[in-house]
């Protein structure tokens, strides 16, 4: 598709051309509209499930069939202890306002956002500052212009209830990862005990919005798609770095932002190491790999860029992140995936709150001398001066830290232990060699985490265009919701049952079919377009002499002619990237 | 592989075996361990996500691609107001006793379940014959010994609020049907107005069990697959019936089974229509497709049958169920699916309660004559007659039922609206004709609903065999979730590189591929086989010759060597059943 019909109608911008076209046709719209809706829930139709799901097929190439992540499902709801320990219940708050007059409530920060206040900025306001902010901008009710009353914060996670009893509080999970942090000890099992290895969960998730808005963008439940890659830190170095090293990465770094400029620093993923902007490797690794995912969703390089985050913008667990964002066009900037550095965080937070031991254990390739110093006490010496009290002495001997008594002893010559003197003769004090095998430690944590509705949309909004004044959804042909059209030129004179033969053929081969028989074949290829079927396959009345069909092309519009049982091995070449579409038979001047 | 080789070791039944095996190679394990568990809830590993991803896409395969059901993906939490018009806020709830003494709280009908009372007596019961029958046999708390309060009805949806405000109830859904019917509307502009169309949802679903148990088979977080297929009941004709019409179906009869006998009644789908055993063309192609989706996840027939529910049994919605079960070792028949004619119950449900119409509009074929009778007042008779009444008067005997004011005509030539006698002469009665085009009518929907836990289950069991004293998962090998292993023979001389090499080569194709470099290749083998990967490639000194490799089938333990150039092609045939292992090359003589 030409780049001139990239370009939008200058009437309406692509997020409410997008919306429109998402409910007329099925890709998404907002739940529950019988009912009048309850925002920040989101229905996925037949094309919009399958964009999805061919989305996260994308993930999971990436990550799984490729790289080897593991992956796993679990549950949506969580037990309170899972969510009490990884910090949530105490962190996972938003500022919030309620109007003394008609008991509205709002997200403190984003009130504060209106009257030009950053988010940033709101961001990491004190409860108490957030309070005189509104007070000082004259903030109202922005429904009954009544007062507020003084901020609080509200714990954003859906409570629930989990059995007959009362007080087995549950929460829906705002994240996937902590599924993966607390089953650790059996996934660990499952890698064989070894490191590195990383797990991927792609699930629904939860975050009770006070006011959710921006469509796709902020929804109350959404899917995630959360990557705990757990490595040693003493040997964090990416076996497959090579593979990404001169990938640019463009960082807006935090330097740049508190000059408050918005200039990327072009990086690549060996310089960004090499200069310490990013410092895990393997965090490097997965930003230079979510890059590639977006170009493979049909987002260019250059309407990509990562943020690093701020200090006070980090979430609890994190010691480096970075945000990967996206050019939209209502928006502007929007985060597609989050690139922490969770350290040992999660897993030692999991640890003190179960009392479960998470530890891996390291044998070390040459066992390591260490010399420890004992103090032993010499009971020859220490009976006759003790008699009945020599065992408690000797046994308050044992307790007491062995440098301590070293140390007493070159100085004073005595030692003293509760009330007792003792002598430099009453004990053995010795330095004895040990060989230590291994050690065990916690491991540390990157996560690379997607969200999966807002790489959805950002996939819309790159596919869309308009050609001849009609809209053309040109995905990537690898996530294309509907791969081929089969339409038989005329509804009779067999021309349908053919049709339906060759498509019934192409859906037992595994690709996603449709059938369309109603009205002319020019209102067909457009109806097809808007829906972003990569191929129209037409049946016509030389079909039913040669067998022969033609394919018709959803970006360039061009067509061939091909014999039928070409198709299967022509097409699956196709989708897999091996041919382009000129090469799936004779051109047709059209 | 043979049959002998399918019989479970004595000492354990397979429910156990099963258990031990996914827990210790990472099919699934109970969730939230370090936390002491948390009933109800599961984690599925690596290769228990792959597994039940394979069986999704199986489903997917069968349902969406094949006949072309759409899909559609929305949320696990619903307002209120949905599960209310469904019914399941009045309907969906348990029986359930509280111990007096330790509060402890039970499921009422399991407990009369172990004191021999059968599953379909005790769920009929009222409350209070309930408690009647506790009482008569004795029953008391099992934890405590205590004395039982009468029982309650218990709703077993999770609860929780959406938003900031108290009082906007939201729940987890029961099932992913509401979804679809809260949405149909919007589903039938997708499909273009037109019936039947059917329309699928996966997704997890939850129900707060009061006592979850069964492993797998009652969990509180659930998968379900939900399909609804929307028709006009005055076109109930499927036409897709010719192609399952000979299946045979063995139906454990209502007749049969209030006659306390388990016999089933082998009928093909033609004969079960034909006898009105079941009364949905569609609802008896669903059922055909069901027991052929279990053949292909490993079932064979013989270990499936569809029960017909009693009365007291269906759900709230349904005027004819049966449920597909499948016999497994520990419990006997298990419930797979169930297949429901919810007739226009929902969308009637959802439109009183909504206000919004949902009905749709069939257009007749040939537009219907229709004859009305209309009266109209003869006003130059009532003038004279009533003078400033009159009018008033026709405005009454415009309201007036037409064949009411023609019978009293015909009987006693006048007609007594409010005080007024109306003669014969004063009103003009005719007949008028009409061309009625059409009508609007609600859908009917059959449903089949699949457990993809149990699914996955009953999938392991069957999987689930013993060969040389070792464990082997023989999976279809369209589900299998690991497709090709890759073995150097040595971890050594170039052997470990070639084998990376293919793993890398066969992941780029699509495969899912393991490498293992660990212990003898017997060793490797048989971890292989325990975890069900399809193929082995073993890649040895030969290899690095002549570019050969070994392959070796989970199933028989045969081997043949192939070019590894002839991989991609081989393996994808295979997969896709085109091929059987012998014809992957020569036979190795082993």
């Amino acid at each position: 598709m030409s780049s001139e019909a990239k370009c939008s109608k200058p009437a309406c911008d692509k997020f409410v051309a997008i919306n429109e076209l998402a409910k007329r046709r099925g890709f998404f719209w907002p739940s529950f509209e019988i009912y009048g809706g309850s925002g920040g829930f989101v229905t996925y139709g037949p094309l919009g499930t399958r964009l999805k799901q061919n989305i996260e097929a994308k993930l999971r190439e990436l990550f799984v069939k490729k790289i080897g992540i593991y992956e796993m499902e679990s549950s949506v709801i969580a037990p309170g202890k899972v969510f009490e320990a990884s910090g949530h219940v105490d962190h996972f708050k938003e500022p919030m306002v309620e109007c003394q007059n008609c008991h509205g409530r709002f997200r403190a920060d984003h009130l504060l956002e209106e009257k030009g206040i950053s988010a940033a900025e709101a961001e990491k306001m004190s409860l108490e500052k957030t309070g005189q902010e509104l007070e000082r901008h004259g903030v109202v009710c922005p429904d009954c212009g009544g007062k507020f009353n003084p901020p609080t914060r509200y714990l954003t996670m859906f409570e629930t209830t989990i059995g007959p009893y009362q007080g087995s509080v549950g929460y829906g999970r705002p994240e996937a990862a902590q599924n993966i942090f607390v089953e650790f000890n059996r996934l660990y099992t499952t890698a064989r005990e070894r490191l590195p290895f990383g797990c991927l969960q792609i699930g629904h998730a939860l975050r009770n919005e006070i006011s959710p808005r921006q469509g796709l963008i902020r929804l109350r439940e959404f899917t995630i798609a959360d990557l705990e890659f757990f490595f040693d830190p003493e040997e964090p170095t990416c076996d497959k770095l090579k593979e990404v090293e001169d990938e640019v990465l463009p960082i807006l770094l935090c330097e740049t932002r508190l000059k408050e400029c918005q200039d990327t620093t072009e990086l690549t993923v060996r310089e960004a190491l090499d200069r310490k902007v990013i410092l895990s490797e393997w965090q490097a690794y997965f930003m230079a790999m979510a890059k590639r995912l977006l170009i493979e969703l049909g987002v260019p390089a250059s309407k990509q860029r990562f943020l690093e985050k701020l200090t006070w913008e980090k979430a609890h667990y994190s010691s480096q992140s970075f945000d990967q964002e996206v050019l939209v066009d209502r928006w502007g900037w929007v985060e597609v995936s989050g690139h922490a550095y969770r350290t040992d965080y999660d897993l030692a937070c999991h640890m003190k709150a179960s009392g479960v031991d998470m530890t891996v254990y390291k044998e070390y390739p040459n066992p390591i001398e260490s010399e420890e110093l004992t103090v032993k006490p010499n009971m020859a010496k220490l009976g006759p001066v003790y008699k009945g009290e020599a065992a408690k002495v000797a046994a308050l001997l044992a307790k007491a830290p062995a440098q301590e008594v070293a140390d007493a002893m070159q100085k004073q010559g005595s030692y003293i232990v509760d009330k007792y003197e003792i002598k430099a003769d009453q004990v053995d004090i010795r330095t004895q060699k040990t060989l230590v095998r291994g050690k065990r430690f916690v491991p540390h944590v990157v996560e690379p985490s997607f969200g999966s509705d807002r790489l959805f949309y950002v996939a819309l909004e790159y596919a869309y265009g308009i050609k001849d004044d009609r809209v053309v959804m040109s995905f990537p042909r690898s996530i294309a919701p509907i791969q081929v059209g089969v339409y038989p030129l005329m509804s009779k004179d067999g021309l349908d049952v053919k049709a339906k033969e060759v498509q019934s053929m192409l859906a037992c081969e595994g690709f996603m079919t449709e059938f369309d028989e109603t009205g002319s074949i020019g209102r067909r290829y457009a109806r097809a377009d808007e829906a972003g079927v990569q191929l129209g396959i037409t049946i016509d009345y030389d079909t039913l002499k040669d067998s022969t069909v033609t394919i018709r092309d959803r970006d360039s519009w061009q067509q061939v002619r091909t014999p039928i049982k070409d198709l299967p091995k022509l097409l699956h070449q196709f989708f897999e990237g091996k041919l382009n579409f000129p090469q799936l038979g004779i051109i047709i001047e059209t």
